[in-house]
């Protein structure tokens, strides 16, 4: 492999972003969603940089997902006026949502309780502002959420609708989606979000209450769905990267990761199939997500420094910031030749969590040979 | 519990930091290492914060260990001008080196193979300045370093002693001492650590070459040490603020943890026991140390707000903004009545895995009522 001379002096471990396997991954469930006929509202989580939700939203001021406040704050200052906050709301953090709202920014927060809705309620007639709010449903057990036909959806959505606040619609997310593999499955998923969904949203319009919103997703759901009769929006986060998870049920190929992480080669223990590299948990996370999946890829797969999978290696452990490189058990390529000095890229597990261990992007250009780019991102709620 | 009004304004989650218990873990070690006539060496990588290392330091300017060069470098700049940095050296950090030494700063670096003493020799001769070096033994098979008799040892000496390089001695870290329980066993590790160190001295004084610093330490053998007769400094970091992990093998008891995250609750799942927190991954961090343990603390304990326990109360599961908090299985305590709105703390697994995931410490002084402060904390590279 011949050396990449724009990363001679990046320091290493990098977060690399390969920015044109990311446009691809953001068109290709643009496309879908556009086939099914359902709004799009991206998840910023994932990425918290603003380059990259100036792509992901092509509006450039929303629809957009988020899950902490201190995002909505920050993309709100960037443009993004429609935002909705996907974490049931504290009574504590309804101030900071007034003053979003106040600010211009169309919030919406959610929520599955008669507390939250009162607090809701209490907060939008004391702002003389009707906070908008859509009611989290549970469609598979894995969160929070009511069942469509618990009857204290009417009760909260009565609370909303009569006590100031705007019932805005239902939203769920089938995060059980993420333990099963392959399209056929991932649809299935799809449908249970659907169906919940709209089950909910006619309870709630048979109540006489207000139900324009109705909002679904997760990744694997989101690129899997069929039919979204009923459904208005479709939400997915982690698709605009891609990561060894979602390459582990299916939604994607190992290729199509646009998240690494670069490392330099810092040692050998060549008794035991070691080689030592400076990125370690802090630089990849400790998220261990494919533990669980028919391929356990360590801490991550690894790749040379111009992005092409080295057959079997994986970085087998991490402390904090050393990683070890080993063969997969059973692997039969031998152990390729990693001087000290070599560069080498990991391919993350789970590109929100590895993405949340640094502050920027160092991003390869779609343009071949153009300069690396600095994004920056942030953290904090 | 009766709230505390002084965490009424605080955005949850927020990481806490008890700096009563901090001086009491920061003493309790100072005295040890006293009392075995060694100089300690504390690890910052745990804190990354400067207010920290000046507790920690009560010298001020050092000795410190540091396990990234961007650790070095803000300590440098806040007067800290002793610094080991210690994890192996990769060549393209050289120059950093070179220039946080001219700038005054006494920072070694460690290393374990001929690649590095060359190039570590070679920046030393280029820069007219020795780079000291420790090198790298392994006592325990658990990472990096050479066995105190293999031969390599000697010829790296002679390649940084003769090459312009200082070579300043060797050093040890048994990792392996996290995964057994008790003082005894723990002290059985220090022993494995001392010898190894002492044993790869002598066999370069044996050389006719130099090895004045031997330095061991690891948080567990630290407080287990017994006898470290040839052994010049010891070194520990996650001791400022302990953890679950290290509750968990015996170090210290979990009311000793001076770290945890403040969070709010959000929702619940009656039927399912859950209570629902806004304390997710993205704040606990994905660092699941306890799983091997005999006591598995899932994402963390569970306290109220003021810090005290609550019984068989954990954080089981993390999605990246939401906690949910679960009686322990077998647990024989009632599920306490937590509304929403209630604030709860957790105790974290790994003090350094959850402290890298906030950007400063909301500190409880000492000082009773006392207002609270903020310390920042820095992470990168």
């Amino acid at each position: 492999m011949t050396a990449d001379p724009r990363f001679f002096d990046l320091i290493t471990p990098s977060l690399l972003l390969d920015e044109a396997k990311m446009m691809r991954n953001i068109d290709r469930l643009a496309d879908h969603a556009q086939g099914l006929g359902v709004s799009l509202r991206p998840h910023l989580k994932t990425a918290k940089s603003v380059d990259v939700a100036r792509r992901l939203l092509p509006a450039g001021d929303g629809p957009a997902t988020v899950s902490t406040l201190a995002e909505a704050e920050t993309f709100s200052t960037a443009g993004v006026r429609d935002i909705l906050y996907a974490v049931g709301i504290a009574p504590q953090k309804l101030p900071r949502v007034v003053a979003l709202r106040a600010s211009g920014c169309d919030l919406s927060v959610i929520l599955d309780n008669v507390v939250q809705a009162e607090e809701v309620a209490k907060a939008s007639r004391e702002a003389g502002v009707p906070i908008p709010v859509l009611i989290e449903i549970d469609c598979d057990g894995h969160r929070g959420g009511l069942r469509p036909d618990d009857p204290l959806l009417i009760n909260i959505g009565r609370i909303l609708h009569q006590g100031g606040a705007e019932l805005r619609g239902v939203m769920t997310h089938a995060g059980e989606s993420y333990t099963v593999v392959g399209n056929e499955a991932h649809a299935k998923f799809a449908e249970i979000e659907r169906a919940a969904a709209v089950d909910a949203a006619k309870a709630l319009r048979a109540a006489d209450l207000p139900c324009p919103v109705v909002s679904v997703g997760s990744t694997p759901t989101a690129h899997a769905a069929r039919d979204l009769t009923g459904v208005t929006e479709l939400r997915a986060g982690v698709y605009v990267f891609f990561d060894l998870v979602m390459a582990g049920i299916g939604v994607c190929q190992k290729e199509d990761i646009a998240l690494s992480v670069l490392t330099t080669v810092i040692g050998h223990q060549t008794d035991r199939d070691w080689t030592m590299v400076d990125a370690g948990w802090m630089a990849m996370s400790r998220d261990r997500g494919t533990a669980d999946q028919a391929v356990d890829q360590g801490y991550g797969v690894v790749c040379d420094e111009a992005g092409t999978i080295l057959p079997d290696l994986i970085l087998s452990s991490a402390n904090q910031e050393h990683g070890i490189i080993t063969r997969r058990s059973g692997a039969t390529s031998p152990m390729p030749d990693l001087p000290v000095g070599t560069r080498l890229r990991i391919l993350p597990n789970h590109a929100c969590a590895t993405a949340a261990q640094h502050s920027h992007f160092t991003v390869i250009p779609a343009e071949p040979y153009s300069a690396l780019i600095e994004w920056p991102r942030f953290g904090g709620w």
